[in-house]
């Protein structure tokens, strides 16, 4: 079984955003917060961290837990219309009462760079030039990465989110892949998945797949980030049982995360030089 | 074998948009038009004698086959800000260099009652309030209608477009359906649309789903409407011999396209008492 890991992939993106971002104007993201979460702000350091490192400035704007819905929206609008903010991100989770599917529309599509407002996933399902959200792009980058075919091929997502599992549906569409979504009222999802050529676990549940989930020589793509008890993190996927049956497995950490942010970068310096 | 026709449900829907009609405002329905084909024509003029009949005024813009792109999109524009108009469509095909997806940006989202705008296909796929593309609807109204079970069943939809096979596949996954979308690049057809509990052919190809294509029992619904040589309209779905094998199938004509003309009316009515 082939270990598909993100970190080298993640490296070049780096390299190749920060040779964008020295080229022009210097990009800015703004990280929008509302939360005491420590797993996000944890994610939130890290984006400010790999931004430094790849010349990008990025302001984290945080709110506290306590911010009302319209704060966050005014505070989103303000930053959309600053001509100095390229990328602009709100990170989940939100205070009680706030959506962040409504919250995020208030994002200008050109600097969404997560693809957070319905308009960019409507315009991504439509096929016109919109930015995904930076998890399912990290998906395809890491399939692509790895050179695994995907046109006629049966791919399986796992999970309905709107941040991952139906923009990375229309990805997977776009690229001429037979595309099914699973999720949690899916009746026997083994059975399911297991006519994967390509699985895609974007659930959020610890181990929910394993070896029988699994077709033989399967691609799998884990995207799970769920916290355990030691402060560290565990796919959706049983990677020993699932690296018995699989042809190829990303690992969690060291997967799709790091690619993530990479792409996260590199599309707010795209963004901060739009035509 | 059970014929799911859509005439009674056609009616009943135009019947309570006739009342809501009456009850407030009269709604009108502007549709834009820039195409001599002959078959969309007679569509046009079929939304606009059922509109009638319904109690919505409804305003044909002919712009002509020879229209140019930033002409339709001012017209729209211009209808989009004009507070007569409550509904809003911009009929297909196009002049050549002109593309829906783009020219639908310019509808105002509260009029887009055939759900043309990629906000709209956003909001829908975020789970926010949207007018659904008619056709998309209508497949639902009428699994609805049929008393159809969806959740945790699995559905298949063959064709991928913007108008139909997309909308309608974030429909049945709000349904809690696990969904699978096939396409012109899928390798045997068959043998996943043979998985298919419901089964919704709208991939615009005459005949193309025969008996093999369907699981025993199985809940067939025809989207297409491919013109014969007589002048008439044939599905995707091979009716005489799919029906020797499927629980239930729609006509083609009879079956979807009357119930979406009476959801484009209803849409046009809601339009006109949205908040």
């Amino acid at each position: 079984m082939k270990t598909l890991t993100g970190k080298d992939l993640a490296a070049a993106i780096r390299a190749q955003t920060q040779a964008e971002a020295a080229a022009g104007v210097q990009p800015r993201l703004a990280v929008v917060v509302a939360t005491a979460d420590e797993a996000s702000l944890w994610y939130v350091r890290s984006i400010a961290k790999a931004a430094a490192g790849a010349g990008i400035a990025c302001d984290v704007v945080d709110l506290g837990p306590g911010a009302a819905p319209d704060q966050i929206a005014e505070t989103l609008a303000r930053l959309s219309a600053d001509p100095q903010v390229h990328g602009l991100m709100l990170q989940t989770p939100l205070p009680p009462g706030a959506s962040a599917q409504e919250l995020a529309a208030a994002i200008d599509p050109r600097k969404d760079v997560d693809g957070a407002n319905p308009l960019s996933l409507g315009r991504l399902a439509a096929g016109l030039p919109a930015f995904p959200p930076a998890t399912a792009a990290a998906v395809l980058a890491l399939l692509d990465h790895h050179e695994v075919e995907l046109a006629g091929r049966r791919a399986v997502v796992v999970g309905r989110s709107t941040v991952v599992g139906k923009p990375l549906a229309h990805l997977l569409l776009d690229r001429h892949a037979t595309v099914t979504v699973c999720h949690s009222r899916t009746r026997d999802l083994a059975a399911v998945t297991s006519q994967a050529e390509v699985l895609v676990a974007a659930a959020g549940r610890a181990g929910l797949i394993g070896a029988a989930h699994v077709a033989a020589g399967a691609v799998v793509i884990d995207v799970g980030t769920n916290p355990t008890d030691d402060g560290g993190l565990t796919g959706d996927v049983d990677f020993e049982a699932v690296s018995g049956v699989a042809g190829a497995l990303t690992p969690v950490p060291g997967g799709v995360g790091p690619v993530t942010t990479a792409l996260l970068l590199r599309h707010t310096a795209r963004a901060a030089n739009l035509p």
